[in-house]
């Protein structure tokens, strides 16, 4: 029987990439994918088909209930910073930060593995181009991965958990190089902070530049639309 | 202005005592409570009635998409056990654990207290008469709040959160003593796993035997109904 693990879905160009990397590796994969008061469900969208196409057995969109969170660009009406260029991108903790989102989000993730029996865990973080947040970092994901093996009957029973992030010392170019060689279909994925109302990027925000420039350098034309 | 706190309230004997300490700690209270597809609503309406009558400032009732748990006869179909008497309660991890259940609560108390700028978060966890839940132990506890603080601007900024637990360490007899000690009035708790649907309580489940034990040793009748 194939070995299983729950990858962490956004229906973004990270997470994707995740998802081709653990069915590369050989694991049957189920996904999870929040709705958690995004201003747009062009995410969630991407998200369907991408699980879709891969061939996920169980893809759970779960809603997390956003009254917990607050203070974020990426859930409130804040506007999402748009810059220039590179050299405009934010420096330190940007306004797009959620308070303890990867937290609920991996919390989530591990009660749907450990329902599962399931013990392996896929993530997309990203401590090189990752815009600045706490809960991208190598530190967090093993404090996590810590703190899960104490909190669970699989943990405590010695069949413990592990956090993949094979991601996390990849810049944008590798992760998509290391994409491209694995089939990946960009096309599919959604990375904006901003889309307009037929789901096309703005070109501006961190996470666009970040995408673009990653392509670039890559010399291939992001396949994605944007406005 | 007075120091603010987070207190998870489920509507039983052990968090409502808990928010009784916080305030008397001089802390005014946030509360949170979940609602995760419990067999039954008595504890919300619980909840909320204390919330009321303690004067909690912001109280948020959370649902947590309960697809993402299972095998626990608290939100299942597995029958809750019933003992004839405390000889018969379960050793080890009981039926009624529900994976990460304490991870995805204190996360969600995390996210609403870093966007409330709240440092502080009390859980009534409790290591002695903790039914062998794993996520109730004070290393499960330390593990949450060194993530936490990997995870979380506030934290990697040094402004840290605490993971308080005044009930870590007491017996239930404790427990009631002290809440007891404070004006608790226990006739608004409930403990039971298993209501009737009147609100009644069991009076056989684990949660009842050790509620009922706890206050025979302190000399007083439980207040509540028992069918």
């Amino acid at each position: 029987m194939k070995k299983k693990a729950v990858v962490l879905l956004s229906g973004g160009l990270d997470s994707t990439t995740t998802l081709a990397i653990a069915i590369d590796k050989g694991y049957a994969c189920c996904a999870i994918t929040f709705r958690y008061g995004q201003r747009h469900e062009t995410e969630l969208e991407c998200a369907r088909k991408i699980a879709a196409h891969f061939g996920v057995r169980d893809h759970v969109i779960a809603t997390i209930d956003s009254r917990a969170f607050g203070g974020s660009a990426l859930t409130d009406d804040i506007d999402v910073p748009k810059n220039r260029d590179e050299s405009e991108m934010s420096d330190g903790i940007p306004v797009t930060y959620v308070p303890a989102r990867n937290t609920i989000f991996l919390s989530y993730a591990l009660a749907m593995a450990e329902s599962l029996d399931i013990r392996d865990i896929f993530i997309g973080v990203n401590a090189i181009d990752y815009s600045g947040y706490p809960d991208c970092r190598p530190e967090y994901i093993a404090a996590f991965q810590n703190m899960a093996n104490l909190a669970t009957k699989a943990g405590v029973e010695g069949d413990a958990f592990t956090i993949h992030t094979p991601l996390i010392d990849l810049t944008k170019v590798e992760i998509i190089k290391r994409g491209l060689e694995l089939g990946v279909d960009y096309a599919m994925t959604c990375t904006c902070y901003d889309p307009d109302t037929e789901g096309r990027a703005c070109g501006r925000c961190d996470a666009c530049l970040l995408r673009l420039q990653g392509f670039a350098q890559n010399g291939i034309k992001d396949p994605v639309a944007y406005r």
